[in-house]
Protein backbone atom coordinates (compact mmCIF):
# COMPACT_ATOMS: atom_id res chain seq x y z
CA UNK A 1 0.00 0.00 0.00
CA UNK A 2 1.32 3.13 -0.88
CA UNK A 3 0.79 6.52 0.90
CA UNK A 4 1.73 10.17 -0.45
CA UNK A 5 2.84 13.07 2.05
CA UNK A 6 3.46 17.01 1.17
CA UNK A 7 4.99 19.28 3.00
CA UNK A 8 4.56 22.32 1.97
CA UNK A 9 6.29 24.92 3.73
CA UNK A 10 7.28 28.51 3.25
CA UNK A 11 10.38 28.46 1.02
CA UNK A 12 10.11 24.70 -0.15
CA UNK A 13 7.75 21.98 -0.64
CA UNK A 14 8.37 18.40 -0.18
CA UNK A 15 6.82 15.02 -1.30
CA UNK A 16 7.48 11.55 0.22
CA UNK A 17 5.97 8.62 -1.38
CA UNK A 18 5.78 5.31 1.45
CA UNK A 19 5.27 1.52 0.39
CA UNK A 20 3.62 -0.21 4.03
CA UNK A 21 4.40 2.68 6.31
CA UNK A 22 7.82 1.77 6.11
CA UNK A 23 9.68 2.26 2.84
CA UNK A 24 10.59 5.77 1.14
CA UNK A 25 10.51 4.70 -2.31
CA UNK A 26 10.35 8.27 -3.87
CA UNK A 27 11.39 11.93 -2.32
CA UNK A 28 11.33 15.56 -3.99
CA UNK A 29 12.01 18.90 -2.45
CA UNK A 30 11.17 22.14 -4.78
CA UNK A 31 11.50 25.21 -4.48
CA UNK A 32 8.60 26.99 -3.76
CA UNK A 33 6.83 29.00 -6.45
CA UNK A 34 3.76 30.92 -7.02
CA UNK A 35 0.39 29.12 -5.57
CA UNK A 36 0.36 25.15 -5.38
CA UNK A 37 2.82 24.91 -8.47
CA UNK A 38 5.99 23.88 -6.34
CA UNK A 39 3.89 21.55 -4.58
CA UNK A 40 2.11 19.92 -8.22
CA UNK A 41 6.35 19.53 -9.55
CA UNK A 42 6.86 17.97 -6.11
CA UNK A 43 4.31 15.12 -6.93
CA UNK A 44 5.02 15.15 -10.24
CA UNK A 45 8.27 14.23 -9.28
CA UNK A 46 7.90 11.69 -6.78
CA UNK A 47 5.55 9.46 -9.10
CA UNK A 48 7.32 9.62 -12.15
CA UNK A 49 10.17 8.35 -9.60
CA UNK A 50 8.27 6.02 -8.76
CA UNK A 51 6.38 5.01 -11.64
CA UNK A 52 3.41 4.93 -9.39
CA UNK A 53 0.25 6.79 -10.41
CA UNK A 54 -2.50 8.81 -8.03
CA UNK A 55 -4.51 6.20 -8.48
CA UNK A 56 -2.39 3.98 -6.54
CA UNK A 57 -1.97 5.99 -3.83
CA UNK A 58 -4.46 4.73 -1.46
CA UNK A 59 -3.95 8.14 0.69
CA UNK A 60 -2.66 11.89 -0.09
CA UNK A 61 -2.06 13.81 3.58
CA UNK A 62 -1.01 17.48 3.75
CA UNK A 63 1.36 19.73 6.18
CA UNK A 64 3.17 22.58 6.31
CA UNK A 65 1.89 26.24 6.08
CA UNK A 66 0.78 25.78 2.81
CA UNK A 67 -1.19 22.45 3.90
CA UNK A 68 -4.97 24.45 3.78
CA UNK A 69 -4.63 25.73 -0.22
CA UNK A 70 -4.00 21.89 -1.08
CA UNK A 71 -7.41 20.63 -2.41
CA UNK A 72 -6.14 17.00 -3.27
CA UNK A 73 -5.51 16.02 0.30
CA UNK A 74 -7.22 13.44 2.03
CA UNK A 75 -6.31 14.92 5.23
CA UNK A 76 -4.53 18.14 6.38
CA UNK A 77 -2.14 17.14 9.59
CA UNK A 78 -0.41 19.94 11.59
CA UNK A 79 3.38 20.44 11.10
CA UNK A 80 4.44 19.41 14.46
CA UNK A 81 2.38 16.05 14.29
CA UNK A 82 3.86 15.39 10.88
CA UNK A 83 7.38 16.01 12.25
CA UNK A 84 6.96 14.18 15.19
CA UNK A 85 5.98 11.17 12.94
CA UNK A 86 8.01 11.50 10.88
CA UNK A 87 11.78 11.64 13.18
CA UNK A 88 10.37 9.01 15.46
CA UNK A 89 10.44 6.79 12.64
CA UNK A 90 13.78 7.27 11.17
CA UNK A 91 15.23 8.01 15.06
CA UNK A 92 13.11 5.74 17.50
CA UNK A 93 15.40 6.76 20.19
CA UNK A 94 15.41 11.08 19.78
CA UNK A 95 12.99 12.56 22.52
CA UNK A 96 14.18 16.42 20.94
CA UNK A 97 13.75 17.55 17.57
CA UNK A 98 14.85 20.99 16.43
CA UNK A 99 13.30 22.02 13.43
CA UNK A 100 14.81 25.58 11.69
CA UNK A 101 12.78 26.16 8.71
CA UNK A 102 13.13 29.38 6.18
CA UNK A 103 10.96 31.19 7.71
CA UNK A 104 10.77 29.40 11.85
CA UNK A 105 11.84 27.37 14.48
CA UNK A 106 10.25 24.97 16.37
CA UNK A 107 11.18 22.79 19.03
CA UNK A 108 9.26 19.70 20.06
CA UNK A 109 9.55 16.90 22.98
CA UNK A 110 8.29 13.49 22.76
CA UNK A 111 7.85 10.47 24.89
CA UNK A 112 9.33 7.27 24.03
CA UNK A 113 6.08 5.87 22.02
CA UNK A 114 6.85 9.13 19.38
CA UNK A 115 3.92 11.15 20.78
CA UNK A 116 4.34 15.01 20.68
CA UNK A 117 4.29 15.73 24.67
CA UNK A 118 5.31 19.35 24.27
CA UNK A 119 6.44 22.28 21.81
CA UNK A 120 8.23 25.74 21.77
CA UNK A 121 7.83 27.46 18.35
CA UNK A 122 9.05 30.97 16.95
CA UNK A 123 7.44 31.97 13.90
CA UNK A 124 7.27 35.95 14.56
CA UNK A 125 11.11 36.91 14.39
CA UNK A 126 13.61 36.26 11.46
CA UNK A 127 16.41 35.61 13.96
CA UNK A 128 17.37 31.94 14.68
CA UNK A 129 15.54 31.04 11.29
CA UNK A 130 16.38 30.39 7.84
CA UNK A 131 15.45 33.35 6.09
CA UNK A 132 18.38 34.73 8.48
CA UNK A 133 21.06 32.69 6.85
CA UNK A 134 19.21 34.28 3.04
CA UNK A 135 20.11 37.71 4.68
CA UNK A 136 23.46 37.01 5.62
CA UNK A 137 24.02 34.58 2.72
CA UNK A 138 22.69 37.67 0.13
CA UNK A 139 25.55 40.92 1.97
CA UNK A 140 28.42 38.24 1.87
CA UNK A 141 28.06 37.12 -1.39
CA UNK A 142 27.59 33.79 -0.92
CA UNK A 143 25.02 30.67 -1.98
CA UNK A 144 23.17 28.83 1.12
CA UNK A 145 24.65 25.99 0.48
CA UNK A 146 28.03 27.68 0.24
CA UNK A 147 27.76 28.56 4.01
CA UNK A 148 28.42 25.52 5.32
CA UNK A 149 31.64 24.87 3.53
CA UNK A 150 32.98 28.92 5.06
CA UNK A 151 31.75 27.71 8.18
CA UNK A 152 34.11 24.86 8.19
CA UNK A 153 37.32 26.59 7.53
CA UNK A 154 36.74 28.88 10.68
CA UNK A 155 38.20 28.25 13.83
CA UNK A 156 37.53 31.43 15.41
CA UNK A 157 33.94 32.21 14.67
CA UNK A 158 33.19 36.21 14.89
CA UNK A 159 31.26 37.43 17.72
CA UNK A 160 27.68 39.15 16.36
CA UNK A 161 26.21 40.44 19.57
CA UNK A 162 22.83 41.63 18.33
CA UNK A 163 20.32 38.60 17.73
CA UNK A 164 18.03 40.77 15.72
CA UNK A 165 18.42 40.24 11.78
CA UNK A 166 18.19 43.91 10.96
CA UNK A 167 20.93 44.65 13.88
CA UNK A 168 23.50 41.98 13.05
CA UNK A 169 23.28 42.89 9.33
CA UNK A 170 24.78 46.00 9.90
CA UNK A 171 27.63 44.12 12.59
CA UNK A 172 28.47 41.97 9.55
CA UNK A 173 28.68 44.66 7.28
CA UNK A 174 30.81 46.59 9.51
CA UNK A 175 33.02 43.43 10.57
CA UNK A 176 33.60 42.60 6.75
CA UNK A 177 34.32 46.56 5.97
CA UNK A 178 37.10 46.03 8.85
CA UNK A 179 38.52 42.78 6.83
CA UNK A 180 36.91 40.23 9.06
CA UNK A 181 37.68 37.23 6.82
CA UNK A 182 34.43 35.08 5.28
CA UNK A 183 35.09 31.83 6.95
CA UNK A 184 35.14 33.72 10.77
CA UNK A 185 32.03 35.66 10.19
CA UNK A 186 30.07 32.86 8.61
CA UNK A 187 31.02 31.07 11.84
CA UNK A 188 29.77 33.52 14.08
CA UNK A 189 26.37 33.86 11.78
CA UNK A 190 26.00 29.80 12.50
CA UNK A 191 26.45 30.42 16.43
CA UNK A 192 24.03 32.95 15.86
CA UNK A 193 21.00 31.08 14.49
CA UNK A 194 22.30 28.11 17.25
CA UNK A 195 22.31 30.81 19.95
CA UNK A 196 18.61 31.88 19.39
CA UNK A 197 17.01 28.59 18.59
CA UNK A 198 19.18 27.26 22.11
CA UNK A 199 16.75 29.88 24.01
CA UNK A 200 13.87 28.41 22.54
CA UNK A 201 14.97 24.47 23.06
CA UNK A 202 15.52 25.67 26.42
CA UNK A 203 12.33 26.26 27.10
CA UNK A 204 11.17 23.27 26.42
CA UNK A 205 13.64 21.21 27.99
CA UNK A 206 16.84 19.29 26.34
CA UNK A 207 16.20 15.88 26.73
CA UNK A 208 18.76 13.38 24.55
CA UNK A 209 18.71 12.22 21.79
CA UNK A 210 18.56 15.52 19.65
CA UNK A 211 18.08 15.48 16.50
CA UNK A 212 18.08 18.40 14.05
CA UNK A 213 15.49 18.26 10.73
CA UNK A 214 14.27 21.49 8.64
CA UNK A 215 16.31 22.90 5.98
CA UNK A 216 18.76 24.44 8.09
CA UNK A 217 19.89 21.14 9.62
CA UNK A 218 21.37 20.41 6.66
CA UNK A 219 24.07 23.47 7.09
CA UNK A 220 26.67 21.34 9.25
CA UNK A 221 27.77 24.88 10.68
CA UNK A 222 24.11 25.27 12.29
CA UNK A 223 24.61 21.68 13.73
CA UNK A 224 27.81 21.86 14.85
CA UNK A 225 27.15 25.23 16.55
CA UNK A 226 24.31 23.98 18.40
CA UNK A 227 25.81 20.60 19.97
CA UNK A 228 28.50 23.14 21.21
CA UNK A 229 25.40 25.58 22.85
CA UNK A 230 23.11 22.82 24.04
CA UNK A 231 26.65 20.49 25.02
CA UNK A 232 24.87 17.33 23.36
CA UNK A 233 25.26 15.36 20.21
CA UNK A 234 22.89 16.22 17.72
CA UNK A 235 21.86 13.33 15.63
CA UNK A 236 20.63 14.11 11.78
CA UNK A 237 19.69 12.31 8.39
CA UNK A 238 20.09 13.09 5.02
CA UNK A 239 16.43 12.88 5.12
CA UNK A 240 16.58 15.78 7.47
CA UNK A 241 14.16 18.38 5.78
CA UNK A 242 11.36 15.16 4.96
CA UNK A 243 10.31 14.66 7.72
CA UNK A 244 7.24 16.53 7.85
CA UNK A 245 6.55 14.52 4.48
CA UNK A 246 7.61 11.33 5.93
CA UNK A 247 5.21 12.05 9.07
CA UNK A 248 2.20 13.11 6.77
CA UNK A 249 2.78 9.73 4.84
CA UNK A 250 3.01 7.99 7.99
CA UNK A 251 -0.29 9.49 8.81
CA UNK A 252 -2.45 8.58 6.08
CA UNK A 253 -0.78 5.05 6.38
CA UNK A 254 -2.07 4.69 9.88
CA UNK A 255 -5.37 6.26 8.74
CA UNK A 256 -5.76 3.77 5.81
CA UNK B 1 25.57 81.08 32.95
CA UNK B 2 25.44 78.68 29.92
CA UNK B 3 25.27 74.86 29.71
CA UNK B 4 25.89 73.24 26.73
CA UNK B 5 24.14 69.47 26.59
CA UNK B 6 25.44 66.85 24.20
CA UNK B 7 23.27 63.73 23.33
CA UNK B 8 25.08 61.26 21.52
CA UNK B 9 22.47 58.82 19.48
CA UNK B 10 23.41 56.24 17.46
CA UNK B 11 22.11 58.13 13.89
CA UNK B 12 22.42 61.45 15.00
CA UNK B 13 24.32 63.74 17.95
CA UNK B 14 22.02 66.70 19.33
CA UNK B 15 24.24 69.58 21.12
CA UNK B 16 21.99 72.52 22.79
CA UNK B 17 23.30 75.47 24.76
CA UNK B 18 21.29 76.73 27.14
CA UNK B 19 21.23 80.26 29.43
CA UNK B 20 20.26 79.82 32.94
CA UNK B 21 18.67 76.31 32.59
CA UNK B 22 16.04 78.34 30.71
CA UNK B 23 16.55 79.89 27.20
CA UNK B 24 17.96 77.44 24.49
CA UNK B 25 20.33 80.27 22.62
CA UNK B 26 21.52 77.72 19.78
CA UNK B 27 20.62 74.16 18.88
CA UNK B 28 22.48 71.74 16.30
CA UNK B 29 21.93 67.93 14.66
CA UNK B 30 24.16 66.54 13.08
CA UNK B 31 24.37 62.99 11.18
CA UNK B 32 26.28 60.63 13.15
CA UNK B 33 29.84 59.62 11.61
CA UNK B 34 32.57 57.42 12.78
CA UNK B 35 33.93 57.95 16.13
CA UNK B 36 33.14 61.67 18.42
CA UNK B 37 33.32 63.69 14.39
CA UNK B 38 29.76 63.75 14.73
CA UNK B 39 29.49 65.74 17.92
CA UNK B 40 32.08 67.67 17.73
CA UNK B 41 30.72 69.40 14.66
CA UNK B 42 27.18 69.82 16.29
CA UNK B 43 29.62 71.70 19.33
CA UNK B 44 31.35 73.88 16.77
CA UNK B 45 27.66 74.53 15.23
CA UNK B 46 26.11 75.71 18.97
CA UNK B 47 29.40 77.68 19.62
CA UNK B 48 28.98 79.49 16.36
CA UNK B 49 25.81 80.32 16.71
CA UNK B 50 25.74 81.20 19.68
CA UNK B 51 29.00 83.21 19.47
CA UNK B 52 30.05 81.69 22.05
CA UNK B 53 33.52 79.87 23.05
CA UNK B 54 33.59 76.75 25.16
CA UNK B 55 35.32 78.57 28.02
CA UNK B 56 32.06 80.44 28.35
CA UNK B 57 30.08 77.52 29.21
CA UNK B 58 29.51 76.43 33.19
CA UNK B 59 29.08 72.86 32.31
CA UNK B 60 29.10 70.30 29.43
CA UNK B 61 26.86 67.33 29.81
CA UNK B 62 26.52 63.98 27.56
CA UNK B 63 24.42 61.59 27.26
CA UNK B 64 23.14 58.87 24.88
CA UNK B 65 24.87 55.88 23.22
CA UNK B 66 28.21 57.49 22.75
CA UNK B 67 28.44 59.17 25.89
CA UNK B 68 31.01 57.33 27.13
CA UNK B 69 33.86 58.10 24.26
CA UNK B 70 32.88 62.19 24.62
CA UNK B 71 35.87 63.11 26.65
CA UNK B 72 34.56 67.13 27.09
CA UNK B 73 32.07 66.11 28.88
CA UNK B 74 31.85 66.92 32.98
CA UNK B 75 28.62 64.74 33.61
CA UNK B 76 27.90 61.76 31.73
CA UNK B 77 24.26 61.04 32.07
CA UNK B 78 21.99 58.14 31.18
CA UNK B 79 19.16 58.82 28.25
CA UNK B 80 16.55 58.15 30.53
CA UNK B 81 17.26 61.00 33.06
CA UNK B 82 18.20 63.63 30.21
CA UNK B 83 14.78 63.03 28.33
CA UNK B 84 12.62 63.29 31.88
CA UNK B 85 14.26 66.94 32.39
CA UNK B 86 13.87 67.65 29.26
CA UNK B 87 10.24 66.87 28.37
CA UNK B 88 9.29 68.08 31.82
CA UNK B 89 11.29 71.42 30.93
CA UNK B 90 9.25 71.58 27.78
CA UNK B 91 5.55 70.24 28.71
CA UNK B 92 5.36 70.41 32.41
CA UNK B 93 1.88 68.37 32.47
CA UNK B 94 3.40 65.38 30.50
CA UNK B 95 3.43 61.79 32.56
CA UNK B 96 4.23 59.90 29.67
CA UNK B 97 7.48 60.21 27.08
CA UNK B 98 7.61 57.87 23.86
CA UNK B 99 10.68 58.43 22.39
CA UNK B 100 11.69 56.71 18.92
CA UNK B 101 15.09 57.04 18.37
CA UNK B 102 17.35 55.59 15.50
CA UNK B 103 17.68 51.35 16.81
CA UNK B 104 15.78 51.66 20.22
CA UNK B 105 12.31 52.88 21.55
CA UNK B 106 11.29 53.78 25.15
CA UNK B 107 8.78 55.10 26.86
CA UNK B 108 9.45 56.83 30.35
CA UNK B 109 6.49 57.46 33.23
CA UNK B 110 7.22 60.77 34.58
CA UNK B 111 5.09 62.03 38.00
CA UNK B 112 4.36 65.50 38.16
CA UNK B 113 7.38 66.91 39.60
CA UNK B 114 8.92 65.81 36.48
CA UNK B 115 10.79 62.46 38.12
CA UNK B 116 11.05 59.41 36.07
CA UNK B 117 8.81 56.94 38.08
CA UNK B 118 8.80 53.67 35.64
CA UNK B 119 10.24 52.98 32.26
CA UNK B 120 10.40 50.29 29.21
CA UNK B 121 12.67 49.95 26.33
CA UNK B 122 13.38 48.51 23.57
CA UNK B 123 16.96 48.21 21.95
CA UNK B 124 17.25 44.65 20.77
CA UNK B 125 14.94 44.27 17.87
CA UNK B 126 14.66 46.70 14.95
CA UNK B 127 11.15 46.51 14.62
CA UNK B 128 9.32 50.24 16.11
CA UNK B 129 12.68 51.81 16.18
CA UNK B 130 13.62 54.61 13.33
CA UNK B 131 15.84 51.37 11.63
CA UNK B 132 12.16 49.84 10.45
CA UNK B 133 11.00 52.95 8.78
CA UNK B 134 15.27 53.19 6.95
CA UNK B 135 14.92 49.50 5.98
CA UNK B 136 10.64 50.41 4.18
CA UNK B 137 11.93 54.00 2.71
CA UNK B 138 14.66 52.04 1.27
CA UNK B 139 12.72 49.86 -0.52
CA UNK B 140 10.30 52.24 -1.12
CA UNK B 141 12.85 54.50 -2.78
CA UNK B 142 11.89 56.98 -0.58
CA UNK B 143 13.52 59.27 1.57
CA UNK B 144 12.71 59.43 5.45
CA UNK B 145 11.33 63.10 5.45
CA UNK B 146 9.11 61.96 2.27
CA UNK B 147 7.58 58.80 4.68
CA UNK B 148 5.46 62.03 6.14
CA UNK B 149 4.09 63.19 2.99
CA UNK B 150 3.12 60.35 1.73
CA UNK B 151 1.17 59.05 4.74
CA UNK B 152 -0.78 61.79 4.80
CA UNK B 153 -2.06 61.05 1.05
CA UNK B 154 -3.58 57.72 2.20
CA UNK B 155 -6.95 57.24 4.02
CA UNK B 156 -6.60 53.41 3.87
CA UNK B 157 -3.40 51.98 5.43
CA UNK B 158 -2.12 48.88 4.18
CA UNK B 159 -2.32 46.26 6.60
CA UNK B 160 1.10 44.61 7.29
CA UNK B 161 0.46 41.48 9.40
CA UNK B 162 4.16 41.14 10.08
CA UNK B 163 5.79 42.60 13.25
CA UNK B 164 8.95 41.37 12.27
CA UNK B 165 11.15 44.05 10.11
CA UNK B 166 12.29 41.30 7.67
CA UNK B 167 8.93 39.61 7.64
CA UNK B 168 7.09 42.94 7.13
CA UNK B 169 9.64 43.82 4.34
CA UNK B 170 8.37 41.21 1.99
CA UNK B 171 5.10 41.91 2.50
CA UNK B 172 6.06 45.39 1.75
CA UNK B 173 7.74 44.17 -1.36
CA UNK B 174 5.13 41.98 -2.20
CA UNK B 175 2.05 44.51 -2.03
CA UNK B 176 4.27 46.66 -4.08
CA UNK B 177 4.56 43.98 -6.94
CA UNK B 178 0.69 43.48 -6.89
CA UNK B 179 -0.01 47.37 -7.43
CA UNK B 180 -0.47 48.47 -3.29
CA UNK B 181 -0.30 52.18 -3.66
CA UNK B 182 2.99 54.10 -2.02
CA UNK B 183 0.81 56.35 0.44
CA UNK B 184 -0.92 53.35 1.73
CA UNK B 185 2.00 51.48 2.07
CA UNK B 186 3.62 53.75 3.83
CA UNK B 187 0.60 54.56 6.08
CA UNK B 188 0.34 51.13 7.04
CA UNK B 189 4.31 50.93 7.82
CA UNK B 190 3.43 53.83 10.12
CA UNK B 191 0.73 51.80 11.42
CA UNK B 192 3.04 49.36 12.43
CA UNK B 193 5.80 51.29 14.41
CA UNK B 194 2.70 53.00 16.34
CA UNK B 195 1.56 48.76 17.11
CA UNK B 196 4.84 48.15 18.15
CA UNK B 197 5.32 50.59 20.40
CA UNK B 198 2.22 50.95 21.72
CA UNK B 199 2.46 47.55 23.31
CA UNK B 200 5.53 48.53 24.52
CA UNK B 201 3.76 52.08 26.00
CA UNK B 202 1.04 49.86 27.54
CA UNK B 203 3.68 47.81 29.44
CA UNK B 204 4.10 50.80 31.58
CA UNK B 205 0.43 52.30 31.52
CA UNK B 206 -0.52 55.66 29.70
CA UNK B 207 -0.85 58.52 31.64
CA UNK B 208 -1.66 61.48 29.74
CA UNK B 209 -0.68 64.07 28.27
CA UNK B 210 1.02 61.51 26.79
CA UNK B 211 4.14 63.38 24.14
CA UNK B 212 6.74 61.52 21.55
CA UNK B 213 9.63 62.68 21.14
CA UNK B 214 13.02 61.47 19.29
CA UNK B 215 13.83 61.27 15.41
CA UNK B 216 10.82 59.24 14.33
CA UNK B 217 8.40 61.34 16.15
CA UNK B 218 8.68 64.04 13.61
CA UNK B 219 6.96 61.53 11.27
CA UNK B 220 2.95 63.10 11.40
CA UNK B 221 1.99 59.77 10.12
CA UNK B 222 3.82 57.66 13.14
CA UNK B 223 2.15 60.46 15.87
CA UNK B 224 -0.82 60.13 14.05
CA UNK B 225 -1.08 56.16 13.98
CA UNK B 226 0.36 56.83 17.30
CA UNK B 227 -2.75 58.89 18.55
CA UNK B 228 -5.11 55.85 17.16
CA UNK B 229 -3.57 53.07 18.53
CA UNK B 230 -3.48 54.42 21.90
CA UNK B 231 -6.61 56.38 22.00
CA UNK B 232 -5.01 59.93 23.62
CA UNK B 233 -3.60 63.25 22.19
CA UNK B 234 0.29 63.07 21.59
CA UNK B 235 1.89 66.33 22.58
CA UNK B 236 4.64 67.24 20.36
CA UNK B 237 7.70 70.06 19.80
CA UNK B 238 9.44 71.00 17.04
CA UNK B 239 12.55 70.21 19.00
CA UNK B 240 11.20 66.86 19.52
CA UNK B 241 14.59 65.23 18.50
CA UNK B 242 16.54 67.72 21.04
CA UNK B 243 14.87 66.95 24.30
CA UNK B 244 18.00 64.17 25.55
CA UNK B 245 20.53 67.29 24.70
CA UNK B 246 18.12 69.96 26.42
CA UNK B 247 17.90 67.36 28.97
CA UNK B 248 21.74 67.40 29.43
CA UNK B 249 22.13 71.01 29.40
CA UNK B 250 19.23 71.50 32.46
CA UNK B 251 21.45 68.87 34.39
CA UNK B 252 24.24 71.05 34.03
CA UNK B 253 22.64 73.54 34.87
CA UNK B 254 20.88 71.94 37.77
CA UNK B 255 24.66 70.67 39.13
CA UNK B 256 26.19 74.20 39.10
S1 LIG C 1 14.48 41.07 16.51
FE1 LIG C 1 14.88 41.66 14.37
S2 LIG C 1 14.54 39.77 13.31
FE2 LIG C 1 13.50 39.57 15.27
S3 LIG C 1 11.41 40.34 15.08
FE3 LIG C 1 12.67 42.06 15.64
S4 LIG C 1 13.19 42.96 13.67
FE4 LIG C 1 12.61 40.89 13.27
Amino acid sequence: MYTLGVDIGSTTSKAVILEDGENIVASSIVVATVGTAGVEEAVKNVLNSSKLELKDIKSVVATGYGRMNYDLADYKVSELTCHALGVHKEFPNVRTVIDIGGQDAKVISLAANGKMTNFVMNDKCAAGTGRFLDVMANILNLQIDELEIEALKSDNPANISSTCTVFAESEVISQLATGRNIPDLVAGICKSVAIRVAALAKRVGIVEEVCMSGGVAKNSGVRNAMSKELGVDIVFSKNAQLMGALGAAIYGFKKS
